[in-house]
């Protein structure tokens, strides 16, 4: 098969550290290939096409690619805007008028959607149109595929926060509630557990989305990790919900705000960690409680990537590629763990990811729900990456004492 | 001179990334010198004297202090106590019961006010005793010294963390408000300069400590910067002050919480972003307003350190124990800046230290008082280190537009 026509880029959702290894991965292998006639970038997204905002992506440098590779968010910027058939229709008619028969989207779950539109959109018209879904995103959410791109560097960044946290409350005592990203699903904030070495490290509790938050619970939990620690430190979800399944933070915000997909804004703001430090302070009567919301520094944050996510960023857009031209069908490409650790590539069909939610497994889960099991811990390790720095304590032995004896 | 004895090391206030390479530096040097007996750690600063909650230094490997020494945070742990005559007279009978003839406290202001207080008392005890404050803390807030171990590397996490937000609300666009610690003086927040590079690169906007904050100041500057390019970041210190000196945050907090020394805490609560972002959003319409407070994350990340920082950490310590031995006399350790970028080490006595505050020179903030100068540009550069990832973007060219001409 020899699909003759012009590649076109584009990236969309909420920005990584390594979306940009994809972007460049994607562009110079498709640049290997004659029947792909020159590369495109749409800026913001599916936006960028509507509006034919779109650069010429053959006439970069290798070594400036390779410097935006390694820099963190979309080079080619972003959009929250969801395409409906109308907007597709749109979207085509650019597309036709451009020659372009080969389009990478990179994103999440919400990208993978507009994918399969674009794509179901491309076979009502008849027009021969590869469209790959590239995956994307810090939520660790989408189905099919072990993990996505992306989520590692944040998971390392989530990691090497709660390390220094953890060492931070160690010397000062006290009750830390650390609030990570992640509206359904708990990955990021399970990954607080990367470092931990010493049995009395933190994190000490995990709250995921998974399951239910019950406020009292919350509160004995800490309390008991309290007494045994003189310290504690605890990692939370921003996506918590009560047990009739309401997000906790609903009930704070009075304006709701919510983006085109139908997704609540969660981040840029410190409502949920205030909330619950005020429930520690009141319930245990410990007056050092200390709260921060993670927001944006946990997805973009310069110099924290894990090398593991960095090179298979830039495999998936390379595999895109080479399925769009060896297997002549639309998808979304996965990857596959094999051994501990190594990875395979595989095309996945749209209908199989566009639009669903991963969660965490039961398996992952302790049973109280308010930590993770060795399984995830499993898991995780071989996505941080090399390098961690080190944890380490003193091991001087005790001088006796001679007036407080 | 030949004072024969034990040498103490002690850490107190806020922890830093490189706090345990000055302690390192201390311990390593102490023992090349036969007249220190042997070294102890306090646990807990102050509080671990006059208890007695001693470790016996000389008892640790080689190889476990350097991984001690990589890690942040206090690794003889802190305290807030600050101790008054009653409590040095305490001091004072546990350093004579162990023969300790070297006190070294590595600290902040606070800290700084600490040895000089227990050095005075020693003088009227007639106790022959070397005590040294060696410098520490990221506020950078110390007089005489050029710049304090610890903030680089808090620098360079501020420098890092709005690189990436820049890149992030330039995909996304709207306003991104980041609290940055630093209770009065601004050096921590206006490192959020450290990676600017392109014109329109954020900050945007930066508001100190040491100019007053006026709100609808603030709201217009950030309508004119979002005008202009269509995103706006800003840096704000916790600390910002309105025109008659009260904090900001004071007008927020219901319950204000002081420390032992009478400091306001700041961090921890998302109090004072939540309310710039509300007055962003009913000022300007803008519906993609967001807001981050750093908190405890800037000041013990693992993982993000500047090598000059730790480099001067540790130089700090072993110049404490040679100015101790050389000098005979109390005081504190001061970095001295000799060409671009040298440093010299000095010591300072402690009643020049002791207890005062620098704050931001004129010649480091802009007219306007929302931005910073060239001059501290030039003054931060050195200190971040080396090795900070790119920050590039893409340079090709747009593609002739078809159906929108």
């Amino acid at each position: 098969m020899n699909l003759i026509g012009k590649a076109l880029i584009a990236q969309g959702g909420g920005p990584t550290v390594v979306i940009n290894q994809s972007m460049v991965g994607i562009l110079t292998e498709a640049r290997k290939y004659s029947q792909i006639t020159s590369v495109y970038g749409a800026l913001k997204g599916v936006e960028g096409i509507v509006n034919e905002d779109f650069i010429d992506l053959t006439q970069e440098t290798t070594f400036n690619l390779e410097q935006v590779a390694q820099t963190p968010s979309s080079a080619l910027l972003s959009t929250r805007v969801k395409p409906d058939a109308n907007y597709c229709k749109k979207i085509f008619k650019v597309l036709k008028a451009h020659d372009i028969r080969y389009f990478f989207y990179i994103g999440g779950n919400d990208s993978s959607d507009t994918v399969h539109i674009v794509s179901k959109e491309a076979e009502l018209d008849h027009y021969d149109l590869r469209a790959i879904h590239v995956p994307k995103t810090i939520d660790n959410d989408l189905v099919v595929t072990d993990h996505t791109p992306g989520f590692a560097s944040a998971a390392r960044f989530v990691t090497q926060a709660f390390a220094g946290i953890n060492l931070d409350m160690k010397a000062l005592s006290g009750v830390y509630i650390g609030i990570v990203m992640g509206r359904n699903a708990g990955f990021l904030t399970a990954a607080a557990v990367g470092a931990q070495k010493f049995p009395e490290d933190g994190p000490h509790l995990i709250y995921l989305p998974e399951r239910p938050f019950i406020i009292d619970n919350f509160v004995a939990d800490i309390k008991k990790v309290h007494d045994q620690y003189g310290f504690c430190v605890v990692a939370v979800s921003e996506g918590i919900k009560d047990p009739a399944g309401t997000p906790i933070i609903l009930s704070l915000l009075k304006d709701i705000e919510k983006d085109a997909h139908g997704n609540i804004t969660m981040s840029g703001t410190g409502a949920l960690g205030d909330l619950l430090t005020a429930a520690v302070k009141k319930g245990l009567g410990i007056s050092r409680v200390r709260s921060d919301t993670f927001g944006y520094l946990q997805r973009c944050f310069l110099g924290c990537v894990s090398d593991v996510d960095q090179q298979e960023a830039r495999d998936v857009g390379e595999k895109a590629v080479q399925f769009a031209l060896a297997n002549n069908c639309n998808g979304s490409i996965t990857i596959h763990r094999v051994g501990d650790y190594a990875v395979q590539y595989k095309m996945t069909p749209l209908a199989d990811v566009a639009g669903k939610t991963k969660y965490m497994a039961d398996e992952f889960i302790n049973e109280a729900g308010n930590h993770v099991t060795d399984a995830f811990k499993s898991y995780l390790k071989p996505l941080l990456g090399s390098s961690l720095p080190p944890c380490a304590k003193l091991a001087a032995p005790a001088v006796t004492k001679i007036l407080n004896k």
